[in-house]
């Protein structure tokens, strides 16, 4: 019988270029339950997309596109300022892309996730997380559009009809209004397994997480952001994940969750 | 009741990249019934893409993939020295992204059609040709390859179990073995109407063409290529196509040209 | 003997990439005495640069660099939020190549103009124009720093000891505080000919422009832009030329009127 | 009192892109004499290349453009079918970005050694050997053009009456012709430090070396190609460094071994 509680754990991978690696993907995709896949513009590139594609179904891992920016130099961490229909063609391509590889290896995309300056700008800002939750309806209804718990990109996706699933993030600080604080800010990265396990135990089972200023912000998890460029990622992963199933916390691939969401 | 011959016109679309626009799209299309729209690598980006989607569907004519080399400063006419394995995912990336957009207009793809360097080095490499088919026929079995008539590209198509279509040039000099005079070459490019429309309908019924060495070349002329990006194309196009009409021949779009193939 | 007032007329040259042209390059530049050339980020490439220094060259105008965004897609109209450090380099980089260019055929750069959004981010932020400042001093103290009359860009030029250029522009309104009314308000653009040359003549001879709320606004006019990507434009540029030598106003080199500001 | 012989190690420098990094340029700067450093458009970007040269100012190395072809994608190393005046003008705007960001140091380039495939094309093609040289002669005719020994490039080089200097291999097996072996090739690197150091002495005293048939090859060792991005790379460089002092050959700056050259 399945646990009462379920949460995806999710990771981008896939985020060399050329000649370029980053991270060892293969390390950390045996401790996640689904991957997102950059997309050729902030990272990636059609030979490492395919690579990616390969390696989540030998893994079994639930296959996500990770849309950015067209900013290679930046890695899509750098706010630009498009248009809502550019961001609507934007995901098309790059999510299209990445369909048409997957589809080459006999794969199938389970969710989108906009990265970096493109996810944090769409978690705030209405018109644009709109157009993109329109863009993902209009490829493929039965895309799970992935976006932070409470934000404005995941409002749009119900709105707009998507399943959704809410991410929450098991090692950032957040702020009063269920942001992240910035990574600029002195406490932004909570480095303490312990800590960081007790976090997310409670907001997966209470649906909250203690904010810098001490008051309590409602989250719902249905994904944890899990990290895979730094050194020992996989073994922290992995510690979480035992903790979260000790509490009685199924891991499992985010179609799971959604399902029962 | 449909003629004994039939062909389809085709013409290359959506060549502009962000601020920059190239021939007039909206002046060619009525004249031809398939096109082949960039894919984001040598020209095309996501806006131009949809828009030349959109335009496509508004005339009801086929749609195709123009997929090319990653070389926008040189518009995928420079010869890129590329693995077979690269060849394969820069389709699938390209493709896919098409289909993304199109999709998401309500179109489906009918062909692919190699751009610029790559068309040209896929009709003489059986090696890369052979790549460039099956990738085409792992992303959907259903899309038709077009290449130049008789080369290893179409070659390659039919060997992998795809339905192909062959190109003619109707104000091209052909050498002897079958492929293009280069434009280098004085006399590669023949101006004079009436001789156009004479060795098209020639290509068409006869299913040959005159070498510039005075040699018949045997051709199959499934798809006539327009080019649209000099001044009075359009006009050009609309001559030979009346021109075709009247000595009997139906210009269709492909894929009626390749049902009754 | 010369007249008590001079103002230099710039535009943007060499807009093209690759197979892409932009504006008749060849057209305005006889009407203009300053030449600000695309680096090959948001425009222009390495031939299109070549040509358009010896373009600049044979009409004997001031050759500048107008370096942008990395974003050719955007044309570098987009805001990007970069580093201040990340603006120094990218400085040093696109004017660098366009030094390499003109320097191989002769000629030198006379100033710098920042292109599209970098240019409205950096007349705004102080911070921004003080690290753009800098990066031209540091890589040739003698080039002239062009900005937006009274911007920051202006005040941060002349901070670090370079010469600056004013520049004004004839054809679109001012905002009270000295910046102009964004284009997508209507009255953004002047067409009428008559009122931009009386605008212009009163900018440079008076120093003021009356602003789109009713108030004078002090300008000072070392420069005026000329947009040369429209239809017409040469003769427009022409027309503002003879109009202000009819008011003794000389139209010359940004050298000669920075040498005597 | 110096040596009879000398000899410059050079390595090639600065070649991450963005986030990505590649090789541990700090490690391997110490033992050579010379570095090339990637331009931008196949490896490098403006922040890596004022990062490197910075380090190369701070270990005293002669600093060299590494310019080569616009395919970050592939890393520089496909052929391109680039035109001779493409070529002038990618060196031009490759050297003068570096010279740029080079000068805004403080520093000045000594070299331009071409990267990858354009290497090896201008190694092999007299009139791409001679748009190049003749490029770098019209951008300063004091810089040094380094290729590899006896090769086209080195011809033009001479020809056009720049300072040439001969690179060998000490790590690779070479033809009967003078060219290097093709890595796809079994035996094309020699692994054997012993043996490493036996050749890349003999080609620095006897101008010599055994290509892979046996015969020997006449070859003039200016400059040795060390290659800084495998691990071990820098006690490689250091234990060839040590044999050759005690074999009485003194690794210098390039300028050094062309002075006396």
């Amino acid at each position: 019988m399945s646990s009462k509680w379920q949460v995806d754990f999710n990771c981008d991978l896939g985020e060399g270029f050329g000649r370029y690696k980053l991270g060892i993907d293969t390390v950390i995709v045996p401790e996640v339950t689904s991957v997102n896949i950059a997309c050729g513009w902030h990272a990636g590139d059609p030979s490492t997309m395919r690579d990616t594609v390969v390696l989540a179904k030998r893994f079994n891992v639930g296959i996500g596109a990770h849309p950015g920016f067209p900013d290679l130099l930046g890695f899509g961490r750098r706010r630009l300022s498009i248009s809502d229909a550019d961001a609507r063609v934007y995901i098309w391509y790059q999510v299209g892309a990445l369909m048409g590889i997957a589809k080459a290896q006999g794969a199938c995309l389970t969710h989108v996730k906009p990265h970096g300056a493109l996810y944090n700008m769409a978690c705030e800002d209405r018109k644009l997380a709109q157009a993109i939750a329109e863009a993902v309806y209009a490829l493929d209804p039965e895309l799970i559009l992935m976006g932070l718990s409470g934000s404005a990109l995941i409002d749009a996706g119900r709105a707009v009809g998507l399943t959704v699933a809410e991410e929450v993030f098991s090692d950032r600080a957040y702020n009063g209004d269920g942001t992240l604080v910035s990574r600029t800010i002195e406490g932004a990265v909570i480095e303490d397994v312990s800590e960081v396990i007790c976090r997310t135990i409670q907001m997966v089972k209470e649906g909250r997480v203690r904010a810098i200023d001490g008051k309590w912000v409602a989250v719902r998890a249905d994904s944890i952001c899990i990290h895979g460029d730094h050194l020992g990622a996989e073994q922290r992963a992995a510690a979480i994940r035992k903790a979260l199933e000790a509490a009685d916390i199924d891991v499992v691939k985010l179609s799971e969750v959604c399902a029962h969401g």
